[in-house]
């Protein structure tokens, strides 16, 4: 993607070659109005950069995997799950998501939530939570609230 | 570096239990009012974020290797250049620094210049122009001015 000009401009939350993809591109997990943009995947980079963004009150798939998310906000203003607690998240704070932690994302009413994503380019696929998960969260302080809304 | 809170919270381009770094730990390469903060290292993530800023008018080093940057300029305008061509960057472009790419970027002078950089966790050392490198890129269009006031 990189063939004519190794700098791509950015406007209005979209680059110069490249395009706006589906936030998922197989299966039937649980998602509202977000849309993702591969901004670095190269065949000699370990690590692969997306944005995801989501319209105000989207949110991204509950769900785990080994794999560690690195994540750093760009626009807007939202609320993350990350393992058993629910965080305000604002431009430019880091998010750290562990393997196998339960996370998601979910923006505000008022403004788009758009964030970064580092990932390793060898990765685990996501794991949904059962019945049981989702009891297991609704149960842990502060969690039902956040979870009625997005699940 | 995550043990208290998987969410780090960012201030004025300080983002909290993260040091802020010298651009270079050894060596004796050129450059001028840089500074570095590793923002993503983890052993279990195969790409490395970092964020370095140049104070108005600062700038790194003119450089190269073989592992690739995947760079987003995160505040500020300035130039770079990459490969045999100066660009003028802002807030949110992408640079894709291929391998073997000489690189060098400098900030605008009424303000920093900050980007994150994405590299592999594997990675070589940067190699130096020698005299006779200079001496070839000095004679390609519009890279004489930049280099003058870079090296």
């Amino acid at each position: 993607m990189s063939e004519e000009s190794p700098v791509r401009r950015f406007q209005d939350f979209r680059w110069q070659q490249v395009d706006l993809l589906a936030y998922k591109q197989e299966g039937d997990a649980p998602f509202k109005d977000i849309t993702r943009q591969v901004l670095f995947q190269f065949p000699d980079l370990d690590g692969e950069l997306r944005y995801f963004e989501m319209a105000p009150g989207g949110h991204s798939t509950l769900e785990r995997h080994q794999h560690r998310h690195a994540v750093m906000i760009l626009r807007g203003h939202g609320r993350c799950l990350v393992k058993d607690k629910v965080f305000n998240v604002g431009p430019n704070d880091l998010v750290d998501i562990a393997a196998l932690s339960w996370h998601q994302f979910k923006a505000d009413a008022g403004e788009p939530l758009g964030f970064l994503c580092l990932v390793n380019v060898l990765r685990d696929k996501p794991q949904l939570p059962t019945e049981s998960d989702l009891a297991e969260l609704r149960r842990l302080p502060g969690l039902s609230a956040f979870l009625t809304e997005t699940c």
